[in-house]
């Protein structure tokens, strides 16, 4: 790394080093280095602690606050040192993370005491003995430990090289350039999605970052047939993580069920897994939803992080925190919503698959499009070649803009409550063909499908033209998904649409565009509607 | 029920019919009724909206607050009819529920919307058109639910008939006179515990105060050996629940596994139990963690009711939110932390409780008063015959107690980081004797042993003094728990300590008493010491 991409915020406690770490970061990159306290002293003419006096802690917020707006506006990255209280902003947090990324320094307590003890000039530590000084920065520490959690990433600053510090910032910068979109659901969480090249080979960067090294365990869940088409990818995963062990499920959608997960339990419990350990997925959806719900009970949850290896999960599966196995009575019965640590999508496992897999990932791209997005659509129309190619840029854009809006949507509605169900668009047609088809069709190019019936009948409803049928037909075209699908019928699509099976058939809601990057819900569609709404992909009918 | 035992208090949107339901049971019950609007507008000689505008919304509330305060503080129980955006205050919130009980009328928006057309009295909705006032009816509605969710039961005040009204919130309050503790967990979740006689044969108060009828379907969960002991209650409960079918585990700890709970979901797949499901879990332990995790995972989660039969699962496992099933490789390994929607400790279901399972419980009620209570433990000293012959009001307390010491400590550590910990008083040392007996051994039983141990070792540091040690010896005694165990010797003891196999024997963290009523974690103890202290149970050493 030798150029600053974003602007970098260091945060920690007192004696951390944000200043000193601060300017040897800035030095290196050759980057302005703004420390905000000292900036407001310089501008008030007054000390902190007289502003505090005179004008109280809510008007040197309100000053942190315009500073910071100043440093987010201006395009040139720079290197910023936080004062000790700046992050229990919200509104800093949300400004900052839009715009660049933030460093957390940490020492021991231990290491921060004997540090101020040194220098004796903190009016807050003032007079202390050495006990009460320990005693006072746990105590503290404790306190903000919530808000320095909001750092995107953290290096320890030890007493016996600053090299090693200097080079850990480092690093973690240029694997957190990476770091697309934060999923934020209800109730306080959020964890980064990371998209680019080379992330898998940087994996112990991360692992370090988010603080789960070296104290955790690590275990690599992945399944028999990734296991072979991602062996490298395998490899580094498990070097990164400290040569840590991988579990393999039997690959295939029939082995996403209980009885799969507890030979995974049986397998952590042996190895002695305790409550700290850190699963690492390298999968696709299925092994995705399965580890995931072992993460969320195995000894009543556990870390995990998803490292998606097809196009589907990337933009699907990985966000959103829904995870869960098979029962013979129906797909997904048993679960949970749990979320990650963190989703790291590294392009380069795209490279060895499939067309037909990378066709059923694009399917669920269009989607976001059509219900969320009019200009990401008109994207997917004008860059066909690039994306079908495969091209870098092309797909980190995808993904990036998938991703962003499937967070969007999540972060409003974690537990499908309402806005949620507006990812299903397609869904409900192309679930009744998979199930048509004993789910031994693909689930993206059935939601292709799904996405024509839904276009057909919204038209047919009035609710949009047919030249914007047309258009989502023509897209679909373009990349190549097929027009048409054997072995369904009208009639039995008609019986097998719903997975709720108590809802009655009348009743069903579908989720039908308005225009190209809008959807609604509509209920009471009649059931001769719908049924010729079906013949769009029947081949008889076309042809 | 004919007097009020507790000031109630109505909430409600505007036109659903506080004031007019409130007068009805304040005349039935012959109590004073109090508007709390009103009595502001009097007291101050301003109407509402020119406090608002002249003073300013703030100001208004402190004065609300100041009310609801003069009227917590007076022990005569009213009717009290709150304002519509009362309980937006946290503090007025957290008064209410520790001196009385907060009852919510609804209606439909489109009832409210008609009841407020009729008149056009109200400033927010003059002037609207019915379609206006009722789009923003629902709005409102959206916002409030946080708010009105608070409430501890919900009536509906439909058009139809008062009498209906005012008799199912006559029936409400009689029922929620039993609600003893809130638990409140991380997260902002809540749920009351409800302790007394009689619970179950009115449990349809119940649900249709938690507002989960007559939309849900219910399922109770029971085990073979429960539903002999406990038919009439079963027979009640399915009866209250609308009739509702029952599912039976096989009952015993080595059925607690992933297998009975697939069966568990087999079940409910086959019987169409959706999202919108409810479990009600009439149960002790073992059946309440499987049923528990049974409702975490189900669909990704459903609403469950907890209804211990046992003294040890009233006081025990119906608190916290622990659920799982064991794995061959260790105890509750599967799980996840999940709250139920209630728990309702029926104390009827005692009566049939055998003697050794009264006695299981009874330890950790005691363990209650050792870790947190000291006045608690001096009860529990001079109650003694009482509580052994079951005494109604002191069977009440000791539940009541036990379950307010827990929801205090969970409430503050809800996933075990810290203060939860000293709920494991005597189990590190019962565990091991469980353990060494292959766990054909009372936990109960185990956890008085472990007490004695515990308290030996406490001593033997010098952490309480003999006397203090022979207080709790000398309950335990009293209440004739065994003073030795067999089959557990000096080195298999110390071996087999411990559920965290990765934490070295000698790092090992123990819960000690400092006095009666606290204990504190104790690490890097003496092999020899701890050997020492097991003594205290072991026969050839007190023969």
């Amino acid at each position: 790394m030798t150029t600053l991409k974003k602007t970098v915020y260091f945060t920690g406690f007192m004696a951390s080093g944000k200043s000193r770490i601060g300017r040897a970061i800035a030095e290196r990159l050759h980057a302005p280095l703004i420390d905000t306290d000292a900036l407001i002293v310089e501008r008030q003419g007054k000390s902190i602690s007289e502003i505090f006096e005179t004008q109280g802690e809510v008007a040197f917020r309100k000053m942190e606050l315009d500073v910071i707006r100043e440093i987010a506006a201006d395009p040139k990255p720079k290197v910023v040192a936080l004062g000790g209280g700046t992050l229990t902003q919200a509104s800093v947090v949300s400004l900052i993370r839009k715009t660049g990324l933030i460093v957390r320094l940490w020492a021991t307590p231990e290491v921060l005491s004997e540090r101020i003890g040194r220098k004796d000039t903190r009016p807050l530590m003032a007079g202390l003995s050495p006990e009460e000084r320990l005693a006072k920065i746990k105590t503290m520490l404790a306190e903000r430990e919530p808000r320095y959690a909001l750092a995107d990433f953290s290096v320890e600053s030890t007493n016996d090289s600053e090299e090693k510090v200097i080079s850990a910032v480092l690093r973690g910068l240029q694997f957190w350039e990476n770091r697309a979109v934060y999923v934020e659901p209800s109730g306080g969480s959020h964890y980064p999605i990371f998209i680019g090249h080379k992330l898998i080979p940087h994996f112990s960067t991360l692992l370090n970052g988010l603080r789960l090294m070296p104290k955790d365990s690590f275990l690599v869940v992945t399944d028999t047939t990734i296991a072979k088409a991602q062996s490298r990818s395998l490899g580094m995963l498990k070097h990164e993580a400290g040569d840590c062990p991988a579990f393999k499920f039997r690959a295939g959608e029939i082995f996403k069920n209980l009885n799969s997960l507890n030979q995974l339990f049986t397998f952590m419990l042996r190895r002695r897994y305790s409550r700290k350990s850190c699963l690492l997925q390298l999968s696709g959806g299925v092994v995705g939803d399965m580890a995931g719900f072992a993460a969320a009970t195995y000894q009543r949850g556990i870390d995990f992080i998803q490292i998606p290896t097809t196009l589907l999960s990337m933009v699907d599966s990985s966000v959103g925190g829904k995870v869960a196995v098979n029962h013979p009575e129906g797909k997904n019965m048993i679960g949970a919503f749990y979320q990650p640590k963190a989703v790291v999508c590294d392009l380069d496992t795209l490279s060895t698959l499939p067309d037909t897999e990378y066709l059923a990932g694009l399917a669920e791209v269009i989607k976001y499009g059509v219900i969320y997005d009019a200009e990401f659509f008109k994207y997917l129309e004008e860059n066909v070649q690039k994306i079908l190619a495969r091209d870098s840029e092309a797909m980190k854009h995808i993904v990036r803009r998938s991703c962003e809006i499937k967070a969007e949507v999540v972060g409003i509605d974690e537990k499908e409550m309402g806005l949620r169900a507006i990812l299903n668009y397609g869904h409900t047609f192309g679930h009744a063909i998979e199930n048509l088809h004993h789910y031994e069709f693909s689930h993206g190019i059935g939601v292709s499908l799904g996405m024509r019936v839904a276009g057909r009948l919204a038209c047919m409803l009035g609710m949009i033209s047919k030249e914007e049928e047309n258009r989502q037909t023509a897209l679909l075209d373009a990349y190549g998904f097929p027009k048409t699908v054997d072995g369904v019928n009208v009639n039995a699509a008609w019986d097998s649409m719903g997975v709720d099976k108590k809802v009655e058939k009348n009743k069903r809601v579908y989720i039908l565009p308005t225009k190209i990057g809008e959807v609604k819900k509509v209920a009471n569609v009649e059931e001769a509607l719908v049924k010729e709404a079906w013949k769009a992909i029947l081949p008889e009918v076309n042809a």
